[in-house]
């Protein structure tokens, strides 16, 4: 696929992808917010990602992938994804910072408000399919067809390494942070955190969280290979999938210390405690890793960092969430 | 009153005090937020106060105020304040990190919900009165009897000063700023900020906004002379009074270019434009300088920045403003 690096990632990256993306945005803030800390009865960190320019930790391996892109090919390229989520969001807001063009193709059945919001941020939108899978061959085609160079949302060395900042940014916010607990749906966000982190510093405790019903690197761990669920399905739809990526595997079992699952009822308390606790608006990706406090899968240290990856939660949803009781 | 320092602030105040309180906490993030700046047609930027950890900037005042009575009276004194809000939770909260003991009075029909939260940020809680005024006396006799040090919301040099380090984190995050856009109920907050932008860049714009019937400044203003209102009331309940403050009147007739107000309607409107653009949760006040962008009374330049007071906003208000039309 154009543009596609399937090299082993490695820190000088990180080092290279933090220096780009430092001139387009600053660190996302880490927060400590005494009224959560009470409600849990716990000290903890929040790694707010959801503050990032488009909302999500994704702006970092989309403007540092495109970046490289224009490094390599020069400034006339364009750039095209398949998504409809955060990925799209942050390629569309990338590529329109750093003065490209770029193609974002959505399935027909994506809401209209995720539509629209790609086309505010300056791409040109393509709906084609009725889910993700077809919109995926459309834009290998269409990149093929029109020599576009595709951003993939997670298997690449140089997105990767755009995720990977985050742990560049943690060390100096916290230098004495000993666990951090990531949402995990693709694993393109733990990969980059742990690869970094166990090279960085490798005593700090890193614990992946996913959906209780799409689970599939849980499963994995389990089996000892890459394996495909019946079905998978969450509130934090960022993390719904069936399968794992290849590419990203290796690096999950050997730098990710522990996998826990959590239910959607904690998931949608874990939004509602962000929101009013925490004065966090967090989608329900997002929220996991304060899921898996409150479920009990996991349990705060000293230094804890929770990673709250993007805030495009829809509204009624967010409106559901806050009916829970606490 | 034993404790409050009603001498004339200078920058020099201001320097010392983000010295202090840069060991307690962090700078508040500068967020610019791509879904925001679309919702609304212009770029803008977010001095999120909301995120310190009570919530609120007024933990900067209150942990300036409070370190430098103990560097003066030592680390065995005790500290007192009448308030139900940011202020009491900021002056508990502060304590507790600085290792004090704080004694918050409220008044008897305060919401429960504050109360605890008070209490659980550590300090003793005293429950006098029907109203801030009699649990201002209160205290005010407390404070005498037992020789607790008064830690006032707005009038203070300290308190200011520590107000006013918003502007020396802002003048760094962005040195290009050509308009502040900030909440303005008693005035410490407004009174800080352009107190040091009009020593440090004159150039900056200073704009204060008030809800429409909670205007004191603004009909103080025409007047030419502090008076005070038959009523006062709105949804930012952190900016409800009826009466101004002597020692900032002058200040913020000197620094604040434009005063403006703004309908309960378009506060109720901002919030929920922040909760789901911005991916905060505000309160009334907070939501202010929003709401005056929405409303039409201020227009965003270049380098324009809204003041986010704070984040502590009841449930139900907030589900009330999730039901707004945008």
């Amino acid at each position: 696929m154009l543009g596609q690096v399937l090299e082993p990632v490695q820190i000088a990256d990180m080092i290279e992808a933090e220096q780009r993306i430092r001139k387009v945005f600053p660190a996302s803030p880490l927060l400590s917010m005494a009224l959560l800390n009470k409600q849990l009865g716990a000290n903890v960190y929040l790694k707010a990602e959801s503050l990032l320019p488009s909302a999500a930790y994704k702006f970092r391996g989309a403007t540092n992938k495109i970046t490289t892109l224009i490094e390599k090919y020069g400034p006339d390229i364009r750039i095209i994804t398949a998504s409809s989520g955060n990925h799209g969001m942050a390629c569309a807001l990338a590529a329109a910072r750093l003065g490209i063009q770029a193609t974002v193709v959505v399935p027909e059945p994506t809401p209209q408000i995720k539509k629209d919001c790609i086309r505010a941020l300056g791409a040109e939108l393509v709906e084609s399919g009725i889910n993700y899978d077809i919109s995926f061959l459309t834009a290998c085609k269409l990149a093929d067809e029109q020599k576009m160079y595709y951003v993939h949302p997670v298997s690449d060395r140089y997105t990767l390494a755009g995720q990977g900042t985050i742990t560049l940014e943690l060390l100096r916010q916290l230098p004495e942070v000993d666990q951090v607990i990531v949402p995990l749906g693709g694993g393109g966000l733990i990969t980059g955190i742990s690869y970094a982190m166990k090279h960085l510093k490798p005593s700090v405790k890193i614990v992946g969280v996913m959906p209780e019903d799409s689970a599939v690197y849980v499963e994995s761990r389990k089996a000892g290979r890459l394996v495909t669920l019946d079905h998978a399905s969450s509130i934090a739809d960022a993390c719904v999938r069936v399968g794992g990526e290849e590419y990203l595997f290796p690096y999950i079992e050997k730098y990710v210390d522990e996998l826990v699952t959590v239910t959607e009822d904690n998931i949608r308390k874990a939004i509602k405690t962000a929101c009013l606790y925490a004065k966090l608006t967090l989608e329900g990706a997002a929220a996991m890793a304060l899921a898996s406090l409150i479920e009990g899968k996991t349990t705060a240290t000293d230094h804890t960092v929770l990673i709250c990856s993007g805030g495009n939660i829809d509204q009624t949803v967010l409106e559901a969430c806050l009916k829970m009781p606490l």
